[in-house]
Formats: C-alpha cells, sequence, structure tokens
C-alpha cells in the first residue's frame, strides 16, 4: 500500500543535529539551483530588452535548469537525499521515504533558500524583476494544471527509479543526479513554452514572493504535489519489489 | 548465427507478474519520453507561430529527445531492460535476447503508451495539432529509408555494444543509457532536416495516430525495423565473443 | 574550525618531483580550458562581425566552458586534484586540503596556463582581441561583485560536495568532474548577461593581460575568492563529519 | 622515453581474428561518427538553404560532433578501445601503446568509415554536397595550422589521462567515452569559426574525398598528427608514473 509506511517523525530526528545539516545542505542547493534557473530568465530579458521567448532563449532556460538541478541534487545527495523540490519530498512521504517531520523542515529549507535567492538576483541585477511562472496566452488553466502533474510524475518517478529502488545502485544509481537534472531539462524544453514548466513549488514560489504576484500560483503547487502523489504512489505499489527493504534511503542514496 | 537463439516464448512469462511490471515500466518510459519529445516539437511550433523549422529550433528538439531518451532507458533498465522503443525489442529478438511473446507485449506497451502521450499533449495545449514525422521538401522516400535504416543501425548497436555486450559491465555500461539517448540527440541533429529523425516507430505512431494522419508512416516502420535487424545481426555474429554467455539480460542488464 | 588545518607546506613538497607534475598538470588543464573557452568569445565576435551577445551566442559560450572545465577537471584529477581555478585552490587551502607553499605553485601554474593560452589564441586567429571579462551596461560594480560571490561559492561547494567529502566516493564523486564543469555552464547563462561569469580569477587573468585592459579586473579576484573562501568555510564547519578523515585528498581524489 | 615501446607489430595480430573484429568496430565507430557529424554540417545548409554559419549554428554542429564521437569511442571501447580518428591511433603509437602494423590496420579502417559515411549521406540527402572542412575568410594557413596542433593535443592528452593512464580506472575512467567526446564539442565552439575544427584526418578525409575538394587538406592531416605526436610524448614522459605497467591497453581499456 503506498501510504503504509507513512511516519510522523522519530525521536533522534529532532534532537539529531544531522536534521539541521539536512536542511542546511537542502537551502544551499535550492539558494543555487534558483539562482541559476531564475536568472537564466532575467539574463533572456536583460539581453534581449524583455523580448518574447524564442526557441533559442528557451534552450538557454532549459539547460540551465538541467545542468543547475543536476549539480544541486549531487551535492546533498550524500547529505540530505537531493530533493531540492517540494514535491519531491512530497513523492517520497507518501512512499513512506521520509518522515512528516522532517518532510515539513525540508519544505521550509527549500522555500527559504529559494526565496534568499530571488532576493539576491534581485540585489545583484540592480532590480531587474524576477519573472513568476505564468501560463503563455491561450494555455488554460486546467492544462497547466494537467500539464504541471504529468511533468512533475515524470520527475518524481525518475527519482524512485534511479534513487530509491535499491536495484538502482551500482548501476543507474550512479548516474541518478544527473538523471533527475535532465529530466527536468527536457520538460522545460516542451512546457516551457505553455506554462513555464516548474514541476517544482520552492521554484515557483522564490520568484513571486519576489514579485509579489501569486496570479495562478496554485497551479504550480497542486500540479506538481498531485505529480508527485501519484508518481510516488505508483511506483511503490507497482514497480517496487515488495520483498525488500527500501525505506529511509534519505542520506547516501546514491 | 543470428536467428539461432530465437524464441517464441517461455511458460513463466505468460504467469508470472514481472512480465506485467515490464509492460507497466515500458508503457511509462515510452510515455514520458514521446510527451517531452514531440511535446518539444509543439513548443517550437507554439513559440514561432508555426514557423518552419529553424538550426536553433532543431538544437532544441534534439536535446529534448536525447535528454528525454536516456531518462525513459535509465528508469526502466533495472525492470524492462529500458527498450523504449519497438526498433530496440526487434533488434534485441533477432539476437535472441527476447522471447516473441515478451516483445510483442513491449511492442503493445510502447504503442500505447506514445498514443496516451499524444493524447495527453494535445489536452494540456488545448488542442494543439501534433506532427506527424514527415520527409522534408525535396528528400525523397528511398532516401528518407535508408536514413532510417542507417541511423536506426547506430543507435541498436549503441544497445547491443553498451548494455548487452557482457564486456561492458562496470565500464561503459554504466554509461548505457546515456549513450542510447545521445546517440539520438546526435542523429536528429542531422535527420531532424531531412525526415524528422524518427528511429522509433513507436514516436512516430503517436502523433500520427492522434492526427489521423499516416503519410510515409511504413517509412519510420520499415525504416528502424530494418536497421534494428543489421545491427543485432552484426553484433551477434561478427562483434560479440562467441565463448561468453550473454542472453536474457532483461532485467538489471545496465 | 576552518582553519584548524592550514599548513605553509611540508618538506617533501618542495624536493618531491610530485610538485611540478601538479604544476604541469594545472598548465596543461587550464591551458586547454580557457583556450577553449575565451576562444568560443572570440568566435561569436568571429561569426556576427563583433555584434552584442544574443541569448543563442550564450549558449555556445555557457556549453563551451562547462564542456571544457569537466575534461580539464578530469585530465588533472588523478595527478593535481583537478583544481584549474585560483580560486578552487584558496578555497581547498581555506580547508585545510592544500597547503601555503602548494597552493602558490598551483596559482603560478593557472595563471601561467591562462596567459599562454590567450597568446597562442591570438596567434591562431591572426591577431584577433581577446575580450577581458566587463560589466553589461547598467550593471554595477558592487552587484557584480556579490555575483561572483555567490555563483564561486555554488562552485567550490560543488568541489567540496563532490570531490573532497569523503562520502561522494563511489557514488555522485565518479560524477565529479561533470558537476563541477556544468555548475559553471548553468552560472554562465545567468552571470553572462551582466559580468561575463567568471568564478575564476585565471580564466579573467588570461584576457587582461593579452589585451593589457585591466578595467574592474579585481572585481574578478576578490568576488571569487571571496566565495571560495566562504564555501570552504561552510563546508568544513558545517556540513563534513566531523569524525572522518578527509585531509589532503590532493591527487587521486575522484 | 616516448618512443622507446614503439613496436612494429606482433604475430598474433596478424592471424588473429581480433585484429579483424577491431578494424569493424573502428569502421562503424567511424562511419556513426561521420555520418552524424558531417550530417549536421549539412542539415545546417538544407534548413538555411546555403546561409553562413551563425552562433546558434555552431552550436548544432558542436553538440552533435560531441555526441556522437562520445557514442562512438563508447561502443568501441571495449573492442577496438575506441580510437575513432587516426591522430588518436598515432598518438598512442608513439607512446607505444599499439603497434606499427595494427596502427596501420586501424588508419585503413577509419579512412574507409568515413568515406562511406559520405557516400551513404550524399545517397540519403539525394545528392546534396558535402563540405570538406575549410578555413575562414581571413583565417591564414599557418594559424590553421597551430590551431589544429593545439586543439589535437588536448584531444589526445584527455585520452591518455582518461584512458590509458592506469591510474583513472574506477573513476575518471568511467567517463572517458564523454570526455572524449566532449572536448571535441567545446573545441569546435571555438576553432568551428576558423577552420571547421577538425581533430581528425578521417573526419576531413571522407567529406574531401566525396566532394573531390583537397584545398588545404594537407592542414587537417599535419596538424592533428603533431598535436597527437605531442600529447603521446608530454604525457608518456612527464606526466605517466614510471613504475607502474600501462602498456598494450587496446581492449578492455576503460
Amino acid at each position: 500500500m503506498p501510504f503504509r509506511n507513512i511516519a510522523v517523525g522519530r525521536y533522534e530526528e529532532v534532537t539529531h543535529p544531522g536534521t539541521l545539516k539536512c536542511a542546511l545542505a537542502e537551502f544551499i542547493s535550492t539558494l543555487i539551483f534558483v539562482f541559476a534557473g531564475e536568472g537564466s530568465v532575467v539574463a533572456y530579458a536583460k539581453l534581449t530588452s524583455g523580448a518574447a521567448l524564442t526557441p533559442s532563449g528557451l534552450v538557454g532556460v532549459a539547460i540551465c535548469h538541467g545542468l543547475a538541478l543536476f549539480v544541486a541534487v549531487a551535492i546533498s545527495a550524500n547529505i540530505s537525499g537531493g530533493h531540492v523540490n517540494p514535491a519531491v519530498t512530497f513523492g517520497l512521504f507518501v512512499g513512506g521515504n521520509i518522515t512528516l517531520f522532517k518532510g515539513i523542515v525540508y519544505w521550509i529549507a527549500q522555500l527559504v533558500g529559494a526565496a534568499v535567492a530571488c532576493l539576491l538576483l534581485k540585489a545583484v541585477t540592480d532590480g531587474m524583476t524576477t519573472s513568476p511562472h505564468a501560463l503563455s496566452s491561450g494555455e488554460p488553466v486546467w492544462g497547466a494544471l494537467v500539464l504541471e502533474i504529468v511533468i512533475t510524475f515524470g520527475l518524481v518517478y525518475t527519482v524512485y527509479a534511479t534513487a530509491v529502488d535499491p536495484r538502482s545502485k551500482g548501476n543507474v544509481g550512479i548516474l541518478a543526479p544527473l538523471a533527475i537534472g535532465l529530466i527536468v531539462a527536457a520538460n522545460i524544453l516542451f512546457a516551457g513554452a505553455f506554462d513555464g514548466g516548474s514541476m517544482n513549488p520552492a521554484r515557483s514560489f522564490g520568484p513571486a514572493l519576489v514579485a509579489l504576484d501569486f496570479t495562478d500560483h496554485w497551479v504550480y503547487w497542486v500540479g506538481p504535489l498531485l505529480g508527485g502523489l501519484i508518481a510516488g504512489a505508483v511506483y511503490e505499489v507497482l514497480i517496487l519489489p515488495s520483498d525488500e527493504p527500501h525505506h529511509e534511503p534519505l542520506a547516501s542514496e546514491y
């Protein structure tokens, strides 16, 4: 059952300094990822004086997100498990791979990291406006919602298949951070033209907070969280071998 | 001999739940790959209001296919062997690496996955038309046929050399999903300008079905299947060491 | 404490031929990296007859730097530790991972490698001008300084997490050169539009020396060195497990 | 001494079928590499009706070469050692890592593979002209010669550091095919604007033969061979540990 292993928390988590190290690692990784990713959007505006997105502009934005997320996951993989995304944390919670207490700590670290990244970004560009994720002209809200569900399903399924599944150890597990980063690049090369391609509520939250613009912001929470929920449930119930232990791979999981 | 190990099926395959898990993994991987890949084509049309393909547009489409296929192969490698392509399944069947029964199950899963991806794609973009693979102006049918044969030969040869060949374990085998994805990106950077660069009948089938446009569609079946056939035969007969066991590496082969 | 392991030097370092091999490896790696990286900037000027940077131009420059740095780090990793950057050497010195003596030898090798690369570059392009890093129009000096601090922090933190941290061995450590190269590509896709995106005083020094243009040059020393200092201190004090030995991983550390 | 291990041949090489397998592997890998690489140049001409190269066009061509070479090296690494380039074979010969007899067999396989690739390319594109490497306007011959020497030095040095050096086994050696492919991509992002960026006489020979245009063709032989010679000599004499055995790693070297 997908919810069979859900846990509220463990005593050691609250008292052990390891939880703080995990939070710090998630904070720094999310900061580095959002700083570069949202920064590439602002750079496009700077180089084109705010022109509409072109295909070559989308290539730059998508590659930047993919490479930065690869690194952000790699540098926190051995400390916090390399979530860097509230939807990933939620998808792992659904499968019983992180407790509720620790998950909330991760969410706070990720959201604060994204917010600090966007504040820094505004400062170093002498006040350029951050661009919150938004629906492109003609894209309906329900379309963007389903789009975020499908692409985040792909992302969290990739996390399960390459980093949680014990069969990935020693083979595709070595490429896990690369796969997690590059599925985001591939998805942005499609979704970027329709709703920006978030898959990550923290990535959407930072620019929205700094620009104080929360138009359609709920789409970038509900879509990714539902996608992560479905991916976690599908992988736990239908794909994982039932007779192998695989829980609590938070640290050293790659 | 290339056809020496061909098998119709095994009793356990029909009754064992593992075959269903393989089918599900192939379905999900093909869905994720075709959703992003065909999505990048639709995104180009969205951003340019349907302009003709430019070199920078081709870069985005090729990179998207390469990265998405890398991930699609990586996330199913330990479950179904990571085919994600009827031509790969056929090329492995020729070399005796999958039975006829299981191969047919894989084909169905791949084709349904591609079709569902394109239906979802149409829904989330509010009804934008999917673009089936087509010959560019001035490209003859026989030219596209040979082109698909040659580039699919390269793809299936890569599958054999990095994922089937027992000598690849522990060295280039770790990079197998990356090599399989990126040879497709490289080939699209050439073939994309002439016939779209399919190498994969499922990738071509999904958009053709949803657009109900099967012009020259046979080219994208006959070409890739012949390329996969030649690659499987060449690798089995001329390259593989004859004295080492190497069959049935479907799961855990990377 | 971040400065607890700082050492001036060791007797063997001065007499052992290994120090010279390390210097040669750093010289060659920095030469290859700067030759390609600065070369891609000159190539853009050649192809566009000196036009202003566009988003697609930035993609080429960023990818070139990322891929060249990946290779430059990989080919010196087993010899000198793969620094290729005075800010990385300084960040590792702060954490006690290299002595002052050896660090100075590395700096000299890196700066000479960058200078020779730019002299060669000028020669093979029949005298085209190298372009030193410069602030884009409207970017204030203090903005560029903070920008260099933040992105170099990300780079040196990546070096610590993937190459110095003993927990990375056998998992993300295998991808260390790739992560180090690609975080630079991601950061240039943002910072390239504002201050060029250096993160590396040697990368900035070579073109400035050959063009004899040191405008704002101090920014590309102070920013990266401060970023490396903070990353080294944060990683040593807050992230590294305190009870594991991890010092002197200069050679064979990946 | 760099030439201390040079050998003319061994009796087994002539009679053993392994030499033929190596030749076949080099032939197929070079065919796949040149077909995609030169194909991306022809695709650019097709999409732009023969316009001059732009920065975004150069990105597509460079990425195609880098990814295709990565795969070409990976799929022949365990069979022939993954040379795919007469300059690499020559650089390995200089260091005593391949005999004269086997090196000549490799050269023939590589040149025939490149020629067949370009003939196939002309056929599938209905007779489009292949474009031999050529000097861009204003680039002097001696500049191109030195450019090819320096960038091929970087390529062959990368082969030595990641695939020949015994210290790379189990760490950066796993990424060797990727490093070898991507240094070529990085170098083309610079040299592509000046002389095409060959680093590989076979890559230059195929299009020149099919187009029957050998203008400045010697530059693409002398430059790469000198670069490979210098890299082999420098690595063998100055970098390799003198007390470890490292010769004849032709097969299974990654």
